[in-house]
């Protein structure tokens, strides 16, 4: 049996957290606490480990979570048995998982990476609630990722502008104009609006970053249906004032996420009279704080 | 040990086996010879199987495979699993591996991409030659790519303009009359004529469509040091003398993909009369010849 409409169980679960705070899963071989080092297991078991630790850490505060896969292929095989466990682990938990790999391709194979990501189990392989995407082969290239989302009840975010210092290099190029940026974002917004849930949001989600404020408020009026991911939060220096633009006046409209600052916060001197844990877990509760007094989100509350 | 110089060693390769054509490696669940599905194992077994099968097929015709991630990632970890056993089975037949997964991301995420797959094992998770790269987050993304496949003399193909109908939605956008596709073609040349090697190419080369022979043509000698992945032959509809364009006067300087024309060629009328293994090396062998009569790499031989 599909998902639910993606855009409305995501507003559900933002609602019920009172949050838009996603928290990114990247596990690093060099920044795992120590606890995790001591024991005899190989690295890939220490990821699936250190994710379940990040999930139960805030799995009652958060409505999402985002596996970043790059880290988790990094160890081949057993990193994707790790990051399948981590994935299971989330759904089970309740929480919404957002799997950002990035993927893009033509036809039949965009059609095999929804397959293996969009849906619960069985409908796809990783039983993914939502995946990230890359338009820049084509809006053709999007079509299949779309209809498995809209088919499952699993929703997309598409790169639309990113957060680092290079992303103007091809996005902000400039046709009559109109920057690619636009190109996608009016793009991303049609394929939404065919399928608006309850939410008044669709399932087509973009990527828009938190380092570009500018940006994220005006795309924010030209997608009215289509709800953000926002990246560049925190470790990529994005403050609440920056993000505040991406969410609708209600607090809802966007995920704001948070991976670094969050899941490694036992390295930084303020949590460093606790557990690794709840180090992280009192980091999630203070980026929900940040989150809300800097933005519509107080309106959660 | 990293490899030595990727152009170099698929110069060599293409020379040796007098032919450009690289086979892709799709598997696809409903296109399996009747002989593997007679058997109790597993579709990601069956995968493996096929692969290697494959392999075995055109190990001596062609001087390199194309795994396509997505068709294994559908699988879920054990097609992970699978993917890993068809590469290392390539590997020790001699052949070189490029990984089709279009992969991009930022900063350590990117880092970490390239650390799972540029290079041989153990300096990297998966030990392949070289790895298809999505340019659409910026310059800046391609960096930790580019330092990894120089660094363990693999390569890189970057998507400059790709083969499918939709292609020129993002690639052909124009600024000040030039076309995405030329900002990321010379970006490409440029990263590529940092390190040449004796055979007068890069280790960072492009994607370029042979669905667009002009543009071919017209790449060629705008990136005279990138080596050229050429998908589009065949099943997507381009010729022998469409894909002319994207070779240097010797032969060289790229690969032409052919995936379900070679793979599936016991699906054909023409081959029906051999077993399954049989069909797809002759239709190696078939598409070696078109490619010869048609382009310069009749010069190989």
């Amino acid at each position: 049996m599909p998902f639910s409409h993606f855009a409305d169980r995501l507003t559900d679960a933002v609602k019920l957290k009172k949050t838009p705070l996603i928290v990114g899963i990247d596990p690093r071989t060099n920044q795992l606490p120590a606890e995790l080092l001591d024991d005899n297991t190989g690295m890939a078991e220490r990821f699936a480990k250190f994710g379940m630790a990040v999930i139960d850490a805030v799995a009652d505060l958060v409505p999402a979570v985002k596996p970043q896969a790059a880290f988790f292929e990094q160890l081949g095989p057993a990193g994707c048995v790790a990051m399948a466990s981590v994935v299971d682990y989330a759904v089970d938990k309740g929480l919404i998982v957002v799997m950002d790999a990035k993927r893009g391709d033509i036809g039949s194979t965009a059609q095999a990476y929804a397959a293996a990501y969009l849906g619960p189990k069985p409908e796809s392989a990783w039983g993914c609630d939502c995946l990230t995407v890359n338009p820049y082969m084509g809006d053709d290239t999007l079509t299949p990722f779309v209809d498995a989302a809209n088919r499952t009840g699993s929703g997309l975010f598409v790169l639309a502008k990113t957060s680092n210092p290079g992303s103007d290099w091809i996005q902000a190029q400039c046709e009559d104009d109109q920057p690619i940026y636009h190109l996608v974002a009016d793009e991303i917004q049609r394929l939404s609006a065919d399928n608006i849930g309850k939410s008044g949001y669709g399932n087509i989600g973009a990527v828009v970053g938190a380092t570009y404020p500018e940006q994220l408020s005006e795309l924010r009026e030209r997608m009215p249906n289509t709800l953000f991911l926002i990246p560049g939060f925190g470790a990529q220096g994005g403050t609440a004032s920056d993000v505040a633009g991406g969410l609708d006046e209600n607090g809802l409209g966007g995920l704001i996420n948070s991976s670094r600052g969050v899941i490694f916060a036992y390295e930084k001197d303020q949590y460093a009279k606790l557990n690794w844990q709840d180090a992280i877990r009192q980091a999630a509760v203070d980026t929900v704080d940040r989150i809300a007094d800097g933005t519509s989100a107080s309106r959660l509350r």
